[in-house]
Formats: C-alpha cells, sequence, structure tokens
C-alpha cells in the first residue's frame, strides 16, 4: 500500500445548508470531477452531512445525549441519501467508489468515536476501491446514539492508516486570525488558535471550526499533518490531490 | 441483554428467483407483518438477496473468485435496494429496524467470513433496535471479494451473540429425505444428511440448501441448535417467533 490520502468534503460545499435537503449539485459535480481528474491511489472519502442531517439532527435535538429513537434512523436515512448522491457522482466519473456507512462499522462512548472496524478499509484500498464515508449518527456505550462528524472520521482514520496526506475541504479559505488566513498552525500556536476559534459563531451540530481545528490538532499531536482549504473555489481540490501547499492552512503534525 | 433471537427470510421468500429484480411485494409485507406482531425482543433479521444479487452474480461470475471490480459495487446496491424495501415495510409496521450492509463490517477469507464487527450490533439491541443484515459481496483477504451468504451470516452471528433462537425461513418445509420433512436432525445424522443433500438441483450462488444445511451443522457443533421452516407459508414465521416448534426441521445442537 502506497501512502493513504484521506480528503474531506464539508457537508456545505455540497449542500446548501440554509434549507433542508438541498443540494449543490453542480458543486457536486465538480467536485467529483476535480476528485476523478487526480485519479490518486489509496483515497478515502470522507464527506459531512451539510443539511442533509444538520437541520433534522438539530430540530430531534440528537445534538444532545438521548435515547436512539425513530428519529435516529431516520438522519441517518437522511445522510445516506447525499452519500449515494455522491458516490454516484463518482463512479460516473469513472471511479471505483464504495459507501461505508459510519452506523455499521463504528461505535462511540460519550460522542467520541471508540472503535472502528478497518480491515474492510484496508481491502478496499488494496482492491483499489475508494470507500466513501459520511458524517453520521452511530451507537453509543452510554448514550445510545450519537452524532459522529465527518471529521472526527478524518481524524481517526488517518490515524489508524498513517496517512501521509489529510485534506479538509470547506467552504472557507482556511483557519481564519480575524479576516487573515493562518498559512501555517505550528503545534506550539494550537492553545492560541483554539482560544480565538471558541468565539467562531459558524456553529452547527458537530461544533463548527472550533470542533474541526481540535479534531485537526489532535491529529497533528500524532505527528499527521493535515491541510484545511477552501473546497468551493475550483481547482482547490484538485491542488490538494496533486500535492501543492501553497493555500488555505496547513497543521502542521511535527 | 435477553435471549438473541436470530431470524433469517431467505431471497426466494421476498423476491421472485425467476426474475431479474422482481419483488413479491406481498409476500414481503405479510413477512413485514407477521415479524412485528410477535414483538421479539432482541431479534436480528438477515435476509437472502433472491432475485436482487442472485442471477447478476451468477452473469458476472462473482460466484468464482476474481478481482474486485465495478460488478461487485453493482450486486451491492442491487441486494441493498431489496434491504431498504424490506426495511421500510418493517418500519411502516413499526419496528425500529436499521440496515446492516456487511460490505461495511465484515471481510472473508477465501469465501468464509473471517471477521464481522458486532460491538455495534450488540449496542443496537441495547438500544431495542432490529438490525437487518442482507446477503453482500464483501471484501475478501486472498479473492480480493466474495459472496457472503445470509446463511453464513446467521451462523456467525448467532455464534457469537450466542443465540438462543435460531430461525432459516425458506420456501421449501424442512430439510427433505426424499418427499418427506425430517423433523429433527441429531449430531449424528449430519454426515448422512450431507450426502442425501449433495445430489440437491437447488444450487443458486451460495450452494442452495446443501450448503444452507452445512453451515447449521457447524452451528450445531457449537451448540446452537437452529430451525428450518417455510416462511412462505402464512403464519409459521409467527410460531417461530412465539417458540413453537411442532413444524418444519430442527437441527439440534447437543
Amino acid at each position: 500500500m502506497s501512502e493513504v490520502t484521506v480528503l474531506k468534503i464539508g457537508g456545505s460545499v455540497l449542500t446548501d445548508r440554509s434549507k433542508e435537503r438541498t443540494l449543490k449539485l453542480r458543486e457536486i459535480n465538480r467536485i467529483a470531477k476535480e476528485i476523478a481528474s487526480v485519479g490518486v491511489r489509496d483515497l478515502i472519502i470522507v464527506h459531512g452531512a451539510g443539511s442533509f442531517g444538520h437541520p433534522q439532527a438539530k430540530r430531534f435535538d440528537l445534538d444532545v445525549p438521548g435515547k436512539c429513537s425513530y428519529e435516529t434512523i431516520i438522519i441517518h436515512n437522511v445522510v445516506k441519501e447525499l452519500n449515494r448522491i455522491f458516490i454516484e457522482k463518482l463512479a460516473e466519473n469513472g471511479m471505483l467508489v464504495v459507501p461505508v456507512h459510519p452506523l455499521n462499522c463504528t461505535i462511540s462512548r460519550e460522542g467520541r468515536l471508540e472503535n472502528m472496524m478497518t480491515d474492510q478499509i484496508r481491502l478496499m484500498l488494496k482492491n483499489d476501491i475508494v470507500p466513501v464515508f459520511h458524517g453520521d449518527v452511530i451507537m453509543d456505550r452510554i448514550w445510545g446514539r450519537a452524532i459522529l462528524s465527518g471529521d472526527q472520521i478524518v481524524a481517526h482514520i488517518a490515524k489508524c492508516l498513517n496517512a501521509g496526506r489529510v485534506g479538509i475541504g470547506t467552504n472557507v479559505d482556511g483557519i481564519m486570525d480575524g479576516k487573515k488566513v493562518m498559512d501555517v498552525i505550528t503545534p506550539e500556536e494550537f492553545c492560541g488558535v483554539k482560544k480565538l476559534l471558541k468565539g467562531s459563531k459558524d456553529v452547527d451540530v458537530t461544533g463548527g471550526m472550533a470542533s474541526k481545528a481540535n479534531e485537526l490538532f489532535k491529529l497533528a499531536e500524532e505527528g499527521i499533518s493535515s491541510h484545511v482549504f477552501n473546497a468551493s473555489k475550483k481547482g482547490l481540490v484538485i491542488n490538494f490531490l496533486s500535492g501543492e501547499r501553497n493555500f488555505g492552512t496547513i497543521i502542521r503534525g511535527d
């Protein structure tokens, strides 16, 4: 197995977060084409739920601990729908992709991913298949059920498979210090940036940029760097997959 | 957790095996109603693929070892469609059901199920959720991909969760000795019955009744009994779930 690349595409890139279950079909198409055009080997894709999960989860109070119910399953089905559509577009562009639904292979403890089966993922990569994960509701040892963010998945799988490259495609230019994109964040700066992001207003059921950065800082502490960039800007997914690094924010894992 | 019940519904019960992708919708409805009406706790459902998998797998030569390809994924999608429809009917009848796709949580070695994550399944049961598995194509350590029969899933999960009851709903009255249904098969008789079934003509990509009996004999050797009955006959699913045993074939695990 060559170096594994993990690419996350945020739910806000693929869907219109302001309206429930609204696709950005043109964007989904573009992103699928960009990913397929580079043809990276040993690629794992993770996508967020966007309007196929967040508003519903909020309505059903799934962002607080609580018993597993019919609503839990509705959320699972809704985000699966987005997954199906995204996968269809990737396949149309010639990619050998399979869905991986975290509810089926992951459990958490008080909202933190505790265990994920990865043998099947390693075999998919060995067979030139691209697994496509999504944010999901999963079974939780303590709470009954929990929301699992795409970012938690990225951090976990990148660590398990010792990923060489981790890209987080969002709808912002990177991690911001006021109006300026931070080019690089080194481990020494993590504490300061955490404080900075705490005031951020962009908060969804998985915690927005503060929570995203938190996952990536933890990953960096394991020695794995990541790269936050704007996937809504044409060409940047290609640039990331091609190994360019002169855009967005690099979170340094050294 | 109380005693776990595993119920398999054969693909021939839910679909018309003679025509590709043909549902027996009335039967699916009836079976869903029967299962829901008994309201068994700690239930795991497994269903076969029937015409949503077998003919396609045969056409694509998926019943022999070979590389993972686009066809593999088509089979997965087709059987998932049947799973979605069956689950919908179970949910319509008030059941809290979630799909479990073996491709996401299971791997095999030369066609034999080698590893399945079960922690998420235990948590589903703890949360009163009924997991619904299906026959699938999965990643195989040696072959690339393999077909995983519902019967292998039944035997594996029944063993892992030390199931108290295992029911195999097929479209025949039980395991036949000529034209007579065998009421009970004891471990001493396994060898003889294996020889008897070898000549059976009802063979699909997962091996028909001979292969089904083989899985159940292995399960019996682990001390777990199972019950093969005709789920196409009205009321027998209810009878099985209610604990009746005076029909079909009991494979004794003592």
